[in-house]
């Protein structure tokens, strides 16, 4: 099966691209940002529910389906896709990563990584193979291959070795691949040096994979620094291959990642606040929770038309999350999602214009962001 | 406006009977149950989920929204309706029941019952007049009269000063409502003695109220006194009103009491239960959190055609559970509700066909519940 991407359209003045993806489930229209579902759920979500609010594509986390409930019980389940009900595409990432943030302790070696489960502090032993192996039980459209993520700060010394190895595992998980219906998309490391990040494109794109990440931002260092590296990093990467920024969601870095040549995005930020109560607006961030909102019987978003909108109000909406009420993270989690997916929607539709910057200078004017 | 209620039909053999009240809100058939939405959401539900399973009428409780986030909040909302955006009818209790059960500490008198909000411990003063305030603000369709319900045991002179006192301010609840467009009914009490439900009755339909309810069961007594209670209370109330039994609402305590004559029930059980794993289905309860679904790749029930069990399996919603994912228990609850809804449009059916006792009988035998 394929996994062509088509690039339709580049926009005038700026970076920003518009593609298409084809995979077994379906297309995907680029740029586009991927709601996380960590556990084989976006949390509080049905499918059905985020096929309403346009999501084309989810990604699902190998280390917590590892561990719980465990990639052969979703094997033999017929995979995640039938797991969990959702028929569109599906991109799971390697467990690298939350390996490295979220397990006790951790020990690198050329081999794999061995670590213990944040959960019981079972041991376990990651390798590219069984990282691979996991993945494809699984059964997603996009695997993404093992990588070793460094932390910032990190010495030149050590983001160069960990970057070749990240190659070398690169190579084996190519090797481990076995389904002609998942795509394995490389991921390119560097830390903050413009020379390696280079250094690990070429090296990447040697393989001619369907698809390449930029790994290893969004890991604690200066948003400007973040961007800095935006700035190159996506003209390492193949014109005619689709380019993924791991982990960024805030609607800023989504404005800022397409005019640099983006086209996938994921991030945990917009459920993880909405169900502290934070979000969206065309007007800004709002805090729901705040006592201001306490008699505000006006919806979350005046500018919008959402299910969540047009029938609940700032005050039920606050009542709800106040008292803990399953219902409130329901609603600011719907919410948060469709206006993410509605502003990636507008930026298509602005790219296609030709007028991406200015959609960008209009919506930062709005939300209080400035250019 | 009218809140007329028509007998439609009894079933030959017993004392189930069929009828209709007609509501601003729309018309409710009967027997049925009602779904709990104490704090203005049914746990986990959307209204328009509450519609797709066919709930006529739903209730919330009259503590809760007076302590958070308020009734003089729900009124300048538009009331319950509004503020909650649920269109059909919606019944409030009086309060009286989560005073004694649920608040820190409390004194009754004549007057009414002092007590301290179990959320801040702030004192606060409902009396029959107050509770009437509230439930006007609130708007719902029906409201309950303040009543004192005895904790089980009592003895019987407690139970019948109690008695006396909840006429009186069953008395003095229909003095301070206001509203044409909600009914109020009122609340037969007198613990587990025949005489003293006669008694009560007798008194409370003196009012000549458009509703009547059976208070006091379900409050620690044994099943088989509940029952016992049963069998004659019903009679006590006219045949031309609705009878509502308080708080009652098990698969068995439901044909239990369609069987004597109830047509109306409530309680936080299916919902409850379900947030902790254990849902009913045709072949009896199941509790989906046990190791025993672990690879259970079937739906929670081979006989229903709900949403959940169109598209979930045991396996799935069991991982959601465990993992504490909001998904487990919006599904769980969908479902138990889903059924007992289901189990009432079913026992209507069957006492419209005169097959009351056989679909009572065929319904225990596979459920696991003896005649």
């Amino acid at each position: 099966m394929s996994f062509e991407y088509t690039l339709k359209k580049k926009c005038k003045d700026t970076k920003a691209r518009l593609g298409e993806l084809s995979t077994p489930h379906g297309k995907i229209e680029t740029p586009i940002f991927m709601p996380v579902g960590t556990k084989a759920t976006v949390k509080t979500m049905t499918p059905e529910e985020l096929r309403e609010i346009n999501s084309q594509i989810i990604l699902s986390n190998t280390y917590h389906l590892y561990l719980r409930p465990g990639h052969d019980l979703i094997e033999e389940a017929g995979g995640l896709h039938k797991f969990m009900n959702w028929d569109r595409p599906i991109l799971t990432d390697s467990g690298g990563f939350q390996v490295f943030s979220l397990s006790d302790m951790n020990k690198i070696t050329e081999e794999g990584v061995e670590f213990k489960s944040h959960i019981d502090g079972s041991k376990h032993f990651i390798s590219p193979e069984k990282s691979i192996e996991i993945q494809t039980a699984l059964g997603a459209d996009i695997m993404m291959a093992f990588d070793e993520c460094p932390p910032y700060p990190a010495d030149r010394e050590y983001v160069k070795k960990s970057l070749e190895m990240t190659t070398r595992w690169l190579e084996r998980c190519i090797k481990a691949k076995t389904r002609d219906d998942q795509a394995l998309f490389g991921i390119m490391q560097g830390g903050m040096y413009k020379d390696l990040r280079e250094e690990s494109a070429k090296q990447i794109v040697e393989f001619d994979l369907p698809g390449y990440a930029i790994g290893g931002l969004s890991v604690g260092e200066p948003k400007e620094l973040m961007i800095e590296v935006l700035d190159y990093a996506p003209d390492f990467l193949p014109e005619n291959k689709p380019r993924y920024l791991m982990g960024v969601g805030t609607p800023f870095d989504l404005f800022e990642g397409v005019m640099r040549g983006i086209d996938m995005f994921d991030c945990v930020f917009p459920t993880r606040v909405a169900r502290n109560g934070l979000v969206f607006t065309s007007q800004g961030r709002v805090t729901v929770r705040n006592a201001t909102y306490e008699r505000d019987f006006t919806p979350l978003d005046h500018d919008c038309d959402c299910y969540v909108c047009k029938n609940y109000t700032r005050a039920y909406i606050r009542h709800l999350i106040k008292q803990n009420e399953i219902l409130g993270v329901r609603l600011t989690t719907y919410h948060n999602l469709h206006f993410l997916l509605d502003m990636m929607e507008n930026i298509r539709k602005a790219i296609a214009e030709d007028r991406f910057l200015e959609y960008r200078a209009e919506f930062y004017e709005r939300y209080g962001l400035e250019v």
